[in-house]
C-alpha cells in the first residue's frame, strides 16, 4: 500500500470513529490544487467544539511536522474558529491527540516522539469524551 | 474537460473567491470512500458564520438536486452547526446562492431554473458582503 493511501485510510479511520460516537461529525478536506490555501486534514465538530486536525501515521519512533504545515494549521484554525490539533499514530499504538505546544520545536520542524505522545497525548476517547463537553 | 473536472474547477473558483475577500476561509471536502458520511462540497467560515455549500455548474436552464443530496446537506449542517446553502452557476451567469426553500420540490429531486435563481438567489457579493456580517 502506498504511503499516500495509508494516510488516507488513517484519515478515514478517524472520520469513521468521530461519526461513530453519534455526537461528532467529521470530514476530510481535499487539496485546493495549485492554490495552496491552508486546510487541515480533518475538520470535526460536535455541538460545542470545532476542531481542525492534522493527522499522521508513522512506522518510526518519532514524527516530524514541517513548520509551514503547523503554521498553516494555526492560520486556518484561527480563520475558521476551530481548535488546532495534531493526531499521530505510531506503529502498534492507537491515536494520540496533541496540542501544538506538546511538540518540540527544531530548526525546520516540530517533532513528537512515541514516548512523549504517550505521556502528553489524549486518547481518542479522552479527546471526544464526556470530560470535554 | 470532463464533467467531474469542471465541477472541481468550479469549486476551486469559489474557494479562491472566499479567501480573496480576506474575511472568509473555505475548504473543499474529500470523499470519504465507501463510508458515505454526509459532507457538503465546500465549507466556508468568517468570524461569525459557518456555511456548508453544495455547489453545481450546469449548461442547462435548470439544475436538479437529488433529494438524498439535499437531505445530506441538511443533516451535515445541523450536526456541524453550519447554514446549508446551494450555489449554482448556469451557462454565462455568475454564481447564485440559494436557500433550500428556494428550490422547487419534485417527486425525486429539488430543482431550480435560471430565471428563479436570478430572482431569488444572492450573488456572491451579497452572500459574503457587509449586509450579512
Amino acid at each position: 500500500m502506498s504511503r499516500k493511501k495509508k494516510g488516507i485510510d488513517a484519515e478515514r479511520d478517524l472520520i469513521h470513529k468521530f461519526w461513530g460516537t453519534g455526537k461528532w461529525c467529521a470530514l476530510r478536506t481535499a487539496g485546493s490544487g495549485s492554490m495552496h490555501f491552508p486546510a487541515p486534514d480533518i475538520l470535526a465538530s460536535n455541538i460545542v467544539r470545532k476542531v481542525a486536525i492534522e493527522c499522521k501515521v508513522t512506522k518510526d519512533d518519532k514524527k516530524y511536522f514541517p513548520k509551514d504545515e503547523v503554521k498553516q494549521l494555526k492560520n486556518f484554525s484561527e480563520y475558521f474558529g476551530a481548535e488546532p490539533w495534531i493526531a499521530v499514530k505510531f506503529f502498534r499504538t492507537s491515536w494520540f491527540f496533541l496540542n501544538i505546544e506538546d511538540l518540540r520545536e527544531t530548526k525546520k520542524s516540530y517533532v513528537i516522539n512515541k514516548r512523549n505522545a504517550i505521556l502528553k497525548g489524549l486518547s481518542l476517547k479522552e479527546f471526544i469524551g464526556e470530560g470535554f463537553e
